[in-house]
């Protein structure tokens, strides 16, 4: 059984990472962390969670990078930008493992990193210490996972097929993604006030939005002409959930079946990535609460552009559960352990 | 291992238990059983279970009594209000375990079953051979396991202490309560239609909701004097939860410490039952996905009333989770086995 | 044509004062006042407004008193607690013509004042030059006219013809109400973040909502032996709409036609509030956006108990709209000017 | 005051034109024609119209083409599709004024109208008596008005200065379109059950929606090279409204100022078209109620593409009340008799 600390607790991903753990075979959390609260029963914060025993006597503790150490086999950072950055840095020297789901080591450049978090990359040279891992791809080698954003990893599971195949016109891809509420934080404002986003939808943060370097740089790796991404996302008036509609020309000498056949061929044998057949196309109710992503496509002949449909839930497959999903990986338990979960309603 | 059958697959408390029972340590579903769609993979009723490889092969089968006592350990009825009463026969002849969660069984007298379900009761003789079980303070006797109504949990968890220990004055009892649009079933109509139900709020059944007569029934048992019981309902749009405030007032020489005393008597040693102190009042997201029902209460001097509000997930403890919990109470496994659920955001 | 200036234009009160008076016949908007953002552009701060011509050119403007008494005919003040009460004393010493949608003069009675809204009653001996004005039982006969309280309103509307004709018994009276999250304002706090009201439902403010002061007073208007009313409020995850469950047991010799009748009579000749019969109950659908109240009505023979379901906009009948409807009595146009509205679906 | 005949009251294209036309000064409901319900008064099919005294007598009457066009100076149709075709024949043979809000006539093509709606086109010959009209682009010029559909609007309204003005790459346009439940009408069906849309995002009809064709058809009245429109459609959890993001990539030597002035230049002189500035975006509650269309843009230096943003309220500028900016075109009424409204919150 490992041992987990967790740093970031109140947010939404640390809440997505108790209610995840709290089933896994294989791990615990013993130890979670945070700025404010500290010295608080994790009940008091989060009342819904007294009487589970597992979290009844959690304490939420001042930041401690040694403690940390001793007391677990792994750190998961569920916190807002710039945190992890600072305080990585004993877990990175140490080649403790950490799990981060911000988006603080998901850039290798530092340029790019300020160009579009709008921080200064503090300890730029550990950078290049961190895997980002896609988790349907990548395998950790390092000891620093670094967790995709919930946008990037919807809109890379849609192109990898197309691009890793070289099977659509590069210059020609549109990513409209839309997102509940929850992918936006629990910080106040305007845009979150339920009024404001009820009976309401918007887009913001256009050709702005910081998960744009991170897939650009994929998918650099999966094609060497890759080129920057049209990529637009919008609020709609749900709790949980990334819809994606990608579209695409297809690349000369490609056929809509051939389309298909890649991405049966790419994630057939991946347990949770699920492509629909039968120009059938998803919606959010197949994922919400679990740790997949569905995919639909279909294909338009008289403006020869394929249709690509993703979805996947934010918190999980878009936070805490693809942080899971690479702790098994790195510790090498089943892949599902602890994700073997059923969409809710 | 034991293994389930369930009849009814294709509604929401059908769909729950393939959720719920997805992760019980001790039980498995081996058949599932429908009116429509039989000799249907189950995954294409429901295609958000594809992959999931514990389901993956169950296909819809039309009914045989049989072929479930032969292959099943127990049954659930997941119907509409008059299927249980109909197919029941034979399992009740062979003294079959049974878990109904359906209304059919609830009410041991033939003409309320008729007055309340404008129904004809047949096999009206078989009506003793079920226990009604709420699940928290009743253990099986028979094999028959009647289990309660989402309303009548709500309602029930809330009044026990104070019938129990003879509180309040009997004849000033309110009870307010408020549904998600799952609690009203898949039926289509005008008062499902989205656009009737968002942005609104509308009371249905006023008096006449079929979960007054268990609820009476029940609380004569607890109280030789109990009245007639003031219950109304009103559908809120949410998709799941069960939220009912309820008003009494205090009976001679008890005191609202007396009455906070009782819950905890009562409760403190329930696991699926969590008083909240404090005069806090609990929401709905402290419990939906779960099994819990959380309880908080809080009395006015000047009205010498008090107020008690009591939140349930319907599907769950008021339907899916009970069932498996009055499951657990039978097969004498855990109380909480496959029921160890963290409320979702 | 009246001229009007409204104090406090950015909350949700001052927008439906907008939105309503765009269409008065008889009046308009000259100035508006606020006391963030002046100098701008009304349509820099509520850009949908821009392109209607009236208003184009409005600029939030620093308050002055004498400016408003000089350029307009009546002044609204649509402000959060505690502003009219600091502003209003020229307007009351000049007797110009303010209608308050704000609690600062709904409570005569300073000690009263400070109890529930917890804050001090300055300028105290101010407080007997307003009337208040449940528009549809008063008319105006100071110049200061004080709009009652959304849920005031409803809850006032509902119990009138039991208290001034002797109905009901005046200690069994439960009001059980909810509203959408514009009746709480603007302010950004947890409580009306988008993820925390969704698929929510939550009471606050228990027995301590201010206006259960008003109520209680008017009551008494109504009714000597007037108790102290046991009041409830709910959020529901909606933007507008207040609906209100009443019980109450009926008086000796009262029968339901009784009451009937006397909702009828007291009802019939007031165009906004609407009584329905056959036991029929309204939802939210049959106001949002206009200024009726619609009320229905029925009788359960075991409890004793008479059940009322009232509805309204709490922005318009609970807001601005009956503040219209206030000051048409004052200037003598028809009532209904500028609230001739058909309910948005 | 012309008097209007309205067939097909049932709908929410029928109620939204009795909400409308309740305050148009020049125009005036005088009978209301349906299949269902002929005999009842419209106050008992839609009871929250009660008290409006317009509307207390108005009998739903059953089709009678002489009465109509006896008894009215214009009839508009809001019927499902196949119904003008079928009854609009006598009112063409004599050149009475019709306003059809259905699909029946906006195709000229009948082979194209079978393709499309999958019905046989009855009276093809009659379809060239129809004008389409775009009513911030059209004057009726005959006396048979056809509607535009809601997406078709809001997607032609984008794009229009695009074409017209030359100013876009004809194959790169993407159009993907999001909309309230309200556009997909009262029938009851899965898709409608407020369960299944609610915390919900589905795409439908890709690359099959019946506003295509109509689409095209205008666009190559605007550009001779006007290709094959690339268009989606996404149901999303709100009542009202639509929300349209298109991407194109600029033609050659035409820059991001070229098109934001195409904008201007379009539509500063349309009432009911507002183009937004400095790439501000419009969300749906700038338009939620009214007749307005707002559109936003911006560009994307490294990708090239141009990003729209339009949004509209489906059931106002979608149906009902452009027909009434025809009908006022058609009279020479003010363009916005009757649409003077405010957005409700």
């Amino acid at each position: 059984m490992k041992k987990i600390s967790i740093i970031g607790i109140s947010g939404y991903s640390g809440l997505e990472l108790l209610r995840l753990l709290h089933n896994h075979p294989d791990a615990e959390i013993v130890n979670v962390y945070g700025t404010s609260n500290t010295g608080t029963l994790l009940t008091e914060i989060f009342p819904k969670l007294i009487y589970l025993p597992k979290y009844a006597k959690l304490i939420i503790k001042p930041f401690s990078s040694q403690e940390i150490m001793q007391t677990s086999d792994v750190v998961f950072f569920a916190t807002p930008a710039g945190i992890a950055a600072e305080l990585a840095t004993d877990f990175i020297k140490a080649d403790f493992p950490v799990v981060d789901l911000s988006g603080d080591f998901r850039l290798q450049n530092p340029l790019q990193y300020e160009k579009w978090y709008q921080k200064s990359a503090i300890h730029a040279d550990l950078l290049p210490k961190a895997d980002y891992l896609l988790a349907d791809f990548d395998q950790p080698k390092q000891t620093y996972m670094s967790n995709p954003g919930c946008y990037a990893t919807a809109t890379l599971l849609t192109l990898a097929p197309l691009y890793l195949q070289n099977l659509i016109q590069l210059d020609s891809v549109i990513v409209d993604a839309k997102s509940g509420l929850s992918g936006a934080g629990k910080n106040l404002s305007d845009s979150s006030h339920f009024v404001n986003v009820n009976e309401n939808v918007s887009m913001y943060k256009l050709n702005q939005h910081q998960h744009i370097p991170e897939i650009s740089n994929k998918l650099k790796t999966w094609h060497e002409n890759a080129l920057p991404i049209q990529f637009s996302t919008s609020l709609i008036p749900v709790n949980r959930g990334i819809f994606v509609s990608t579209y695409a020309k297809l690349a000369e000498r490609v056929s809509f079946s051939d389309v298909v056949a890649a991405y049966h061929q790419t994630y057939d044998d991946k347990y949770f990535v699920r492509v629909l057949g039968d120009n059938r196309l998803p919606d959010l109710h197949r994922v919400v609460g679990t740790n997949f992503t569905d995919i639909g496509m279909s294909y338009n002949e008289l403006t020869h552009t394929l249709t690509v449909v993703t979805v996947l839930d934010n918190l999980v497959k878009g936070a805490a559960g693809q942080a899971i999903q690479n702790m098994n990986h790195f510790f090498g338990f089943a892949e599902n352990a602890g994700l073997d979960l059923v969409p809710i309603l």
